[in-house]
């Protein structure tokens, strides 16, 4: 019977229900892809400074972006059981939908190895959002963070997987 | 007149509209404290999964606590213009919905210091969410995290500030 | 002549006596482990409060078993020398022996890499104790940390090694 | 009633059980110390190896004291429950005693702040005696890291503390 | 007779000879300032490139200064005798100069502190002048840092101190 | 047309001049090496101290080429878009120039993997100098550190590469 079974599924647990870093040295090296994303939900007054921001100086998103791509890279210092991964790709973009005063970041990250990467796409996402915030937050406390979630993986021995809730 | 009007709110960037981490030092050191909450929403039988490892193994709601408050901690590491703060105090708690297959997290930080501990506390609940998220994907890829937000700050000079959303 | 002879044995500093990460590059990846182990005597009555903690609250051997995971991780940061590796798997157990009011502490860590992990597992003890410590040092500020050593490591060019202390 | 005494004395969990890094704010700033220790035990020809190394080239307990006093600054990243401390000083010291083949270290960490420093003196004894086996594992993998424990602190509510210990 | 005296200036050792993070418990909290600065000389035709990318996209200076500002947060984990210090504020600024097809950065790190902030600004210019160096490197990899050092450093007991050589 | 072209040569920004951590799945791991080099020029009196101390005690080269080491492990962390590497090998050389009153520094980094460690090999060199000026500012606060480059590189898709500068 497998780990899995044994313990309903979350296989970051033992048979007698201690964490553990699970053991991934018999899977094989693949490439692996996630992709994930999430969104700010603002005043239409807080993100009109951001637009105009960017265009010439104070640069909110272009900050956010590097954040995002730095934080994909300590992922497994803050996920107390993620495996340490040697990403050969991490990509951040942000889109602004007006109508709502709301950016979205999606997050694209790969690796040749042994696990996934999704935790290190929505670790880029959630800390691309949480330094908007940051860089906003004087004028615009309430804004709101939402929707953060995987929206495709691939590669592995489970394969693809596509996010059923539209993008 | 002030950095804040020369540009728009945004106090991170200086006239020329390059990021600074802004001067604080004749800011008072006062104790400051802030609460942020944030949920995920799952499939109902893996919080059902959560709530059985919680009784008593595999304690899913145990460790992502421990990797909130550790990320706490790491705040200024991750979001580029943060001050870092001596914490004087972080908590974190988990509530389950089970009418909507939900999680909530909400942080509470505390400091002496000269800036606030918004970004702290919700970096705390981001990574909490991205905890459970990481130990229940084997089972369900398609949680999201949602309503991420500061739910209320005091102290400093700008005071008390309180959501008007419903926590 | 090889390097370790010219330097009496210690491969981390070069024929002239400097330091260096040594060069492992032409070493094979191999699957490699460890098991290092560690004990931290209390008073009996620090040890029940863990006991009763365990069982319902105040999980302090829970906690203990995340930080020594982590801690795995960040090896190559603690240790000058270190190699940093991409582990596969980290496992960390505790056990109660009451007649002595002692925890012992259990750590195996794998790679498939070009160096051993013996220093993975010993960081993990080492933080796994620490933490105890941390956790009982307002009762208890005599606990002693003992015994800490490697009890067997597998894989790479040296093969296998097992102490032979008792364990 | 306080807090250790619903919980037992552990102050790092509340009421509930939970674990929360405490509050500390309410408490004053003062001077605090403290100061740790412990051994390693090797092979008398290690220990000999380490000695000639020392007074000309292969400095192993140079580099280990390097370690210890970098470690002794990441201990609040380490330990979870730990608060962030600005350390004012850190001293580490090794003696040796040949008729045990037996290397002593000894921490002496000091701080101004909120709460002491044992968990720093500790950390930086364990990465110092870490780096030590490090250094030395190709040639004595059975080296034994014993009797790790803090000798005194000062400062703060708790005032003066001495290990009943022979040092 | 001082610690300075009997080993010949070099405080971060004691009097026999071994490193330690010095003690400046008894030194004053005090508003202290220092400015950095330093250069990076380029091919003209990758000057270029990087001025057009500031214009409209492919900001590297933005993404430097970025790294720049993070990395003087940096220091104490990076430098072993560094005391941690919660800096109060950091500015990074870029010049460029096109006869000699160099860009210069200044970084101005302020802290109130035991310790002055020397070790932050030069590490933010290093940091700075490095990332510079990484995005330009497919196309320019002769490019050479250069007249790296404190200009000026203010507060504390020794005071103001300005450098002679012409910024 | 490739992105370089697209984007003028720097890789590091994607077709619409965004940054990100560029795609490197479909390089092969080989054995990369980079050399980098550079200098810390001082008054005569200061080189005096630091050759008196490598000679018996005070050991400030031995320091700073730990400090270089343990950094080059660091370089993805603090270079925003750098790919992190398990590298294989550090070395960090001192030479003194006692005609110029000069401390040179030369690390050599490798790994097998699919991009080059010429920023790790930057970085020790920018640390190891940093350290040598921590440990002299006291005595000396107007050393400059100068002539930081690439010396040569070797390995992947563009081969070998030898400064033109003498080194």
């Amino acid at each position: 019977m497998s780990n899995d079974s044994t313990n309903q599924g979350l296989s970051h647990f033992d048979a007698s229900g201690q964490a553990h870093m699970v053991d991934v040295a018999n899977k094989n090296d693949s490439h692996r892809s996630a992709i994930a994303a999430g969104k700010i939900r603002m005043k239409p007054e807080t993100l009109s400074i951001i637009q105009q921001g960017t265009a010439k100086k104070g640069d909110v998103l272009g900050i956010a972006r590097i954040a995002a791509i730095m934080a994909a890279k300590r992922t497994s210092d803050l996920i107390p059981l993620c495996h340490p991964l040697a990403l050969t790709r991490v990509t951040v973009d942000f889109s602004i939908e007006e109508a709502t005063a709301t950016i979205s970041c999606q997050a694209q990250v790969e690796t040749i190895g042994k696990t996934g990467v999704e935790m290190e796409a929505l670790t880029a996402v959630q800390v691309g959002l949480l330094t908007i915030y940051d860089m906003c937050k004087a004028t615009d406390r309430g804004m709101v963070m939402t929707d953060i979630r995987v929206l495709e993986k691939h590669g592995g021995k489970s394969g693809d997987w596509v996010s059923l809730i539209d993008g």
